[in-house]
């Protein structure tokens, strides 16, 4: 069940990275490599800082071939739906729910305390999108003080799952209970503009 | 023998890395561990993902040594002799074309599939690139639509090497017509200046 | 011992990233994610790269509950006290000669040369801040050649400790030397502004 939440991951963020792609007028390659760093990008880290090998897109390679074909048709259409622009939050939301979900999961069986498995599913659920940014040379949405919550929604569902499975309620229930929690507190900051408050600034006169 | 192409790969790349730090005006720390970034960093990432310690700069260690001295010589140098300066295209396409059939090969005889084998190389080949022009704070050539084929290169001759593998070719034709291809693709782009057209750009009005 | 250095580099690190983060004007989440980034950025960087698991923070997991409550802390001032903002350059200058020492010793344990041990100190010693300045969207100090001496100190205090080393004095004194001589050269160079000069930058024709 955990490959096919993080097949649902893959192909939401894979479409995530193509629009992402083309709003910057990217050519193919271009749509087709950000595709793959926004879809892996996450999982790629997480494994490489857990130790598992192979990598969970070497392991399970059709993946690859998903993002290949979605960025395929991606370059290729002219103009997107505008239905599928204005519900392109939703895909969006359902990556970040799928993935934080499995790297916690993932994590927790690598032997790591709650604590840290609750930033690992931080960090799988959100650092796809945050090396997406970088590369795109803007600052991640995920620091932008003027964004509706995000990496909270992913930190919030992994302790939803984590007490959950402390309680020792079965796994499906979990597993899903931690997505739904992030999912649904996502969409809710982007309907009603949920944010944490800046912390104040710093003069500027320490400029090391 | 493919520690000799390798070596070449280093070579080249690391060029391009002095030249990229001078071009930003960099100070000789900064030339330095540019260089590094360049030549050893798609390297690194293809064997961290691969799990092939030790790494290949820390195997081969005289590769740092000559980093190291090249980018003293760059340091040192008041001015780049003009011929230098108008021939560094050709080691920047040779690195492209050492470093992406070496990555595939590497892929391949840790048992992933041709697919992914290509991917691989495409990292290793462009990965040392990218992660220097980000630390330049500039958005990678390799995304930029307005720029001659590039990571498009080196997976055409990824799968030149892969299929003539394929086909039971002989390992020294199948890694040099791999690496031929991408150079000579590279240079014909950049002769003729050869693109991908951009994808169309949405409009602006789904800014997260 | 090495742990406790560790511990040292890591509470000064995170402090100097709740200060760059609210410079940033991040919101808590913004806040504490930059914290993990430059506290645990460069010895991640060389646990991966040397293959060592558990990573430092998943086997001292106190570490990453320390940099937690000091977000925490951080977010919650209204206003930084003056001297401690005065004062940041030291926990800076600290952290980099920690973890420097600290990251060289490991990758001699793992087996590399004295050079590539250097490398490595280097790298842990400043890696964390790049990436924090990445994220940020702003070229790394490490780069600018506009700034006091950074890396060359870290370099500088490693080969203070390996020739140590090499000459059989014992440990507790070279780790010690090495870290000293990092933090007194970066202060001195903060002090009396030292610099190394920009190499010459090329004429911009050659803009691939």
């Amino acid at each position: 069940m955990l490959s096919a939440i993080e097949l649902l991951g893959v192909i939401s963020s894979a479409i995530y990275g193509v629009l992402l792609a083309r709003r910057n007028h990217f050519d193919f390659v271009g749509v087709l490599t950000l595709s793959f760093i926004v879809a892996f990008g996450g999982g790629t880290l997480r494994d490489v800082m857990l130790d598992r090998h192979p990598l969970f897109w070497i392991q399970y390679d059709h993946f690859a071939l998903i993002v290949f074909v979605l960025a395929l048709i991606g370059s290729a259409l002219k103009r997107w739906p505008n239905w599928l622009e204005k519900g392109l939050f939703l895909p969006d939301a359902l990556g970040m729910g799928f993935f934080s979900i499995v790297g916690a999961n993932h994590a927790l069986n690598a032997g790591t305390t709650p604590f840290v498995a609750s930033l690992f599913g931080v960090i799988t659920g959100t650092f796809g999108g945050v090396i997406g940014d970088v590369v795109c040379n803007q600052v991640p949405n995920l620091f932008r003080p003027t964004t509706p919550l995000y990496a909270t929604c992913s930190f919030l569902g992994c302790w939803v799952y984590l007490l959950l499975g402390m309680a020792g309620v079965a796994e499906p229930i979990t597993l899903w209970s931690g997505t739904l929690t992030i999912v649904v507190s996502r969409l809710a900051a982007l309907r009603w503009n949920l944010r944490l408050p800046p912390t104040s600034g710093l003069p500027s006169q320490w400029t090391s």
